[in-house]
């Protein structure tokens, strides 16, 4: 688990694209970010208070993320001077950079003398169990996609926000690096041992209240050869009580598989339910999340409307319409 | 890949069970088993010669295979003293121990000095892609589970001795430990990171001959959450032309899972088969393999028969009658 708050590191950052993820941060988890460190030439810029080390750390600030991509998968000299500076003014460092800052022996060696944590996210740092399959208390919700990178962890954290706004229980639960950086605790799922992936969905989904709902972020596709596994292992280790389908209407072929294409909605509630029923009997298909970011608002609507008429149950985009819809499907079950 | 043949190691075995690994080698691959290596108090004997290192070292033997539990989860003084040897005299080491040889140090010093290679088959060897989905020419069989340990591995080993006995062009592809050390090649696939689980099942299975089969051992079920994405990853990766289904009817519940039961035979084909479509729309299910060693004969006999009238394919038990059928069967695709 990553000590919070941040203080989010933007670097050099060429464009506002390139810091993402500390944009990802400052969107969904406005608490967690006390200010932005930006180096000369940053050109990102996040609004939020540009802060010196020492500064943050009277702020309250525990740990620098690195919440920019760094240019040529190199940790460059001039991030390392200040990453040294952060750990020697008491900051954990947190990364989903892929190049570790744990394969940096200065890094290391700073960080072993002063006591700080180097938490790299796209490694899992817990051995977690194999999956025992034992119902467990509190709900469950899953996004599953007819495609990989559909939305669906979008859906979750506005799925989750729109439930904390309205006093319900809910826990965003990250499976993916820019998850646990917002967050500060999560799995890399992609990144764990196959014996070991449904038990890590279940080790973070543990026993809650019978009215908390975990909000599972999903990861890949039943459809995606390359990943599907992956998505599996989050429908049984889940074990989700309602399930919500993503899709992107606009794409011409599956992600990275020119030969591929995605399947319908109907076919993937159909194959999804059936699987998710074998860990939990009493799953549901409670909605329906498009990211329609390609469409017209017109369009939009109307294709919507189309899908509550042909499956009966509730579609939204979250990012154009809100998810509340969404958020009162879930109150049913 | 492991450097064929082998001297089998049972060390100082309890009884015949323990040395199931190196029964496997003799039994399935005895072209790869010049003879055992029994240390003092061994009670298993495979009805190899008895060999000395020189002598196997002299009847062309590569590898010293530990075809053998250990005691205790230790690598015990006395074995290393033969191991050690055996590197010196130019064996390289295979093992399945949970416990690796390199993490001996000792084992490993030795190795270094002598240029000889230490193969934990447990741990991947290769750095697998991700899988890219492209149709490969050549066909493949994979058999599916309605529950783990229900026979899948040696449905496969039957499948290509037989086809290789009638002439037919096919190829066991191992995807865990004992498979690997049969053949001296393979993926451990339970150990793979998730996002490489359906590409190391692609690296294994390459394109091929157009009348030439990959008989791929399956691992896990769909329908055992455990381990179910790692069955995903070997369906999507795999793309199978040919589908078994492999069934254990005297089960009372999934393996290690009290809560769950065994899905059907006509659940898990139209599940398996659905799933399969994505990567091969031409994938059929050809068969039933099913261990029948808790039945009766007249009772096994009866039950195949049963399902060959309810399901329409042949079902056989191969080890108990033979892998025929299923091989006739791949024989119309």
């Amino acid at each position: 688990m990553i000590k919070t708050p941040y203080l989010l590191f933007l670097g050099d950052a060429p464009d506002q694209l390139a810091a993402k993820v500390a944009q990802g941060i400052k969107d969904w988890r406005p608490e967690n970010a006390v200010g932005q460190y930006r180096m000369d030439g940053c050109k990102a810029d996040l609004g939020l208070a540009d802060m010196t080390l020492q500064e943050a750390k009277d702020a309250g600030a525990k740990t620098l993320v690195i919440g920019v991509a760094n240019r040529g998968g190199v940790i460059s000299q001039e991030w390392k001077k200040v990453l040294v500076m952060a750990l020697e003014e008491g900051f954990d460092l947190a990364s989903g950079l892929h190049n570790l800052l744990k394969d940096e022996p200065d890094l290391v060696a700073v960080a072993e003398a002063t006591g700080q944590e180097l938490h790299d996210v796209r490694i899992p740092e817990v051995e977690y169990p194999i999956a025992n399959g034992k119902k467990r208390t509190g709900k469950r919700c899953l996004a599953v996609g007819t495609d990989c990178s559909v939305g669906k962890m979008y859906t979750a954290l506005a799925m989750d926000k729109e439930m904390r706004e309205r006093g319900m229980k809910s826990t965003f639960r990250a499976t993916g690096q820019t998850g646990i950086l917002i967050t500060g605790d999560g799995v890399p799922l992609d990144a764990v041992i196959a014996d070991f992936m449904a038990g890590s969905v279940e080790y973070i989904t543990p026993d809650n209240d019978e009215d908390h709902w975990d909000l599972i972020e999903g990861q890949g596709s039943l459809f995606h050869v390359s990943y599907s596994g992956v998505t599996m292992a989050l429908i049984h280790g889940g074990q989700p009580d309602a399930l919500i389908l993503s899709h992107e209407p606009t794409r011409e072929h599956m992600r990275g598989l020119p030969d591929y294409q995605q399947p319908s909605l109907e076919v993937l509630r159909d194959t999804a339910l059936a699987l998710a029923k074998v860990a939990n009997p009493a799953c549901q298909v409670i909605g329906v999340s498009v990211n329609t970011q390609h469409m017209s608002e017109g369009d939009a609507t109307s294709y919507l409307a189309q899908i509550e008429e042909d499956m009966g149950i509730p579609a939204t985009d979250p990012f154009r319409f809100g998810a509340g819809k969404l958020v009162e499907a879930l109150a049913v079950i």
